[in-house]
């Protein structure tokens, strides 16, 4: 009989964590690279492992992991794939309960030794009573047990999980997502999912109570049948967002190289996620997209009828036909909803049949009083506000990073979104240059932080929460 | 007989400008902003006009268009519409070109009133042997005659041309493609299009020796023909990209609140564009890539394969997807190529098959050596290479912000284009924090200036080749 593995709920809290295949100050090793993020996110127990040196990065370097003093419960492990067995009898022979291999060239590369390589490494595992994450992935990133493969990652623990066959995209979502006010329980890069799959982290997560949303980028999937079963199992629970990878001839070829995933047909995938009630992405930043307007905005969404308010003809004619594009709708607004409009906003060169176009949408009080209005209109679900970072916008004045009109601005918003009980959203648009971008960045910090939901454009916006409120109503 | 319009030619070159509405400390004038404007790019002779006032960022302020003791080719106006009848008497009197009306209020509010008072503003144009710009528009921008009106502008001339409905669009157009390379020969915002419209603009840049590509945004055209043997006059001689504004039921009643332009039906519009063989465009974004596309790879392209080379299997199999979704071909590549490849990247955490992912193609040497083994396949047309800017991508190092590497990126790739004879293009994804985004413009700023089409995504990349190749192929 095949020993039964060993339960993913033991994997997320490692006390002690080896790190083998470190050295002191190669520049691009991965290894090297995640003692320092360990140690910046203030992991208590880094053992870095290499017999060439005796210390990295201020840390004592073992010669082996059966030399390391401490308790290992998680090994990470960069060194070559020929070498990887060896090392698979030294995790057995310390009790680890899971092992991440960086390491690649296994079933990827095409090669039939490699498959081979990967079967005996499962074997060893199973036998060893220990679990495999890879070969071929960046690993764990647990916020809450200060588990990190790299700087630069969220370390304030949150309700989103993502799991991702892609290293790079685990460690994008995270990064890109950390301004945006996305916080993480768990992200698993899973790579080539010998061990570790994606049907079993998905039942995992639906379980999870620190998890409330769960995203998911799939290369490919080993048994159609039992992911549709996970998926909708998860999708009962939570929402969960799938972005698949590998949907055209090129990408095929693309995944099977980079995690050996043979793709299946992206029409019967896309059946699959429709009928299991997923959202689906199609990139990264449609991915965070979503997850942030799942995050800000969902709870409070009730339909899909949006207004938009802002300063600028042609963002305005751009907000409206992405907007309804995308499939949400702008419900024009009645000579009523107008008149009051035009009692304190100016009717030249003002559009004021939602979208609302108007100079003096610059300015806090007008800004306060057209959401109150529109916040007013039944058909309107949401409200959203859009701003450009770019010298014209702010005329000469350095508004947007005047503190006081950020704070003012901010406290109208609130004020709004409180008096109209509706979700407001904001589209920041990026400036270009250096001080632009400085501005950008600190005022979609302090929005973010007032709990603002912020995307980057009119059509990001749109697309993410055209998905959204078709989910909140399907 | 109606009298004949002057030339537009007399429009791009004025020597005096006076600027109507000016105020000394106005933090939203429109009018000061120009003032400024002006006065930044080194234009010669400005005459703030504003009877309220005396002196207007430290120029002397005229208390009438009349008073200004010097030649005044352009005007631009920014007070109340039911002031334009009068200040149009005081245009004529002065002998001017043109004007340019900043201010809104006519026909866009969908008032009768504002129409009758544009047909009578027309009118004494006609009879003062002078043309209107707009009104409701930020009129020109050429920076040969230094004319702007506003800051941030690229002030270098250049080869493109912009015509834009959307005074919006008009600034955010040069201010996001000078850090891409973009220059410009001439700018014309002309919102309600009164007297100079798109059709008059087409046939005058078709003709201008200035001008080797044309961008149009366009809301509404009043004479569906005419445009059609415009565009098609101006798509013989030159590239022309078009983005149409208003192709939604809340588009088209934005864009009549904005230009009082009736859209048309998107699929008559698109079937136009296409039967003049004009490349379109669905927003600025969109824009600026074409336009750099035709500027940098456009010249060198001879067909729609492509080859792609970075760091990041997420990255690489999103490539694939998008770039083929959007209608260029990654051919695959042979096991001869293959193995050229494993010459000098490692095969362990690489895909060899087009895209080829490599950790690796960091470094120059690799980088190098990639691109000229795939520009040697005579399937690839244009090579890609893609590079994140985040922390994890620069593995700790800081590469991308050493100058040296940076130089040496350059060099190499530098060195690949001249070897294989074939347009290299970037696609640089942004970071997400203020050390990352620093880094990637100084990088951006680098490679535009090593004469490198820059892109923000592959998925960008993708989408503006696929328009360009189709084009240049059609």
């Amino acid at each position: 009989m095949e020993p039964r593995e060993p339960p993913l709920a033991d994997l997320f809290s490692p006390r002690g964590v080896a790190v083998v295949g470190a050295s002191p100050a190669d520049r691009a090793s991965f290894a090297t690279h995640v003692v320092r993020s360990l140690k910046e996110a203030g992991f208590p127990a880094i053992y870095p492992v290499n017999p060439k040196h005796t210390k990295v990065l201020d840390l004592p370097c073992y010669p082996s992991l059966r030399a390391v003093p401490g308790a290992v419960d998680h090994v990470i492990v960069s060194i070559p794939a020929e070498l990887a067995l060896g090392m698979l009898d030294d995790c057995a022979a310390k009790g680890v309960k899971s092992v991440h291999f960086f390491t690649a060239g296994f079933s990827e590369t095409g090669d039939e030794k490699g498959a081979e390589l990967e079967r005996a490494m499962l074997a060893k595992a199973r036998a060893g009573g220990f679990r495999i994450i890879g070969p071929n992935c960046v690993g764990l990133f647990v916020p809450k047990s200060r588990l990190v493969t790299a700087t630069g990652m969220p370390l304030e623990p949150g309700p989103v999980a993502f799991i991702s066959q892609s290293g790079g995209h685990a460690h994008d979502l995270p990064y890109h997502g950390a301004p945006r006010g996305l916080r993480f329980s768990k992200v698993v890069s899973y790579g080539n999912a010998l061990d570790v799959d994606e049907c079993e982290l998905l039942e995992y997560l639906s379980d999870d109570p620190e998890t409330e949303i769960i995203a998911a980028y799939v290369e490919g999937v080993r048994d159609g049948r039992r992911f549709l079963s996970a998926l909708t199992k998860a999708t009962a629970r939570k929402p969960v967002v799938v972005y698949k990878g590998g949907t055209t001839d090129a990408g095929k070829r693309a995944a099977h190289g980079h995690t050996a995933s043979l793709t299946s047909s992206t029409a019967v995938f896309e059946a699959v996620c429709r009928q299991a009630n997923a959202i689906q992405a199609d990139d990264i930043e449609t991915l965070v997209d979503v997850l942030v307007a799942l995050r800000f905005v969902s709870p409070l969404l009730r339909g899909n009828g949006a207004a938009v308010a802002g300063l600028g003809g042609g963002p305005s004619v751009l907000a409206s036909d992405e907007m309804e594009k995308a499939g949400l709708r702008l419900p024009p607004l009645s000579q009523e909803v107008q008149a009051e409009l035009k009692r304190f906003l100016p009717v030249a060169g003002a559009i004021l049949r939602n979208p609302v176009d108007a100079t003096t949408l610059l300015f806090p009080e007008a800004i306060s009083a057209t959401m109150r209005v529109l916040g007013a209109v039944p058909e309107v679900d949401v409200l959203v506000y859009h701003l450009g970072f770019h010298p014209v916008s702010r005329w000469g004045a350095g508004l947007a990073s005047s503190p006081t009109f950020l704070r003012a601005t901010i406290d109208a918003l609130t004020d709004a979104r409180r008096a109209t009980g509706k979700p407001i959203l904001l589209a920041l648009r990026p400036a270009a240059d250096w001080n632009g971008m400085k501005e950008f960045l600190a005022a979609q910090d302090a929005f973010v932080g007032a709990g603002f939901p912020v995307f980057h454009s009119l059509r990001q916006a749109g697309a993410a929460m055209a998905r959204v409120a078709a989910w909140n109503l399907g």
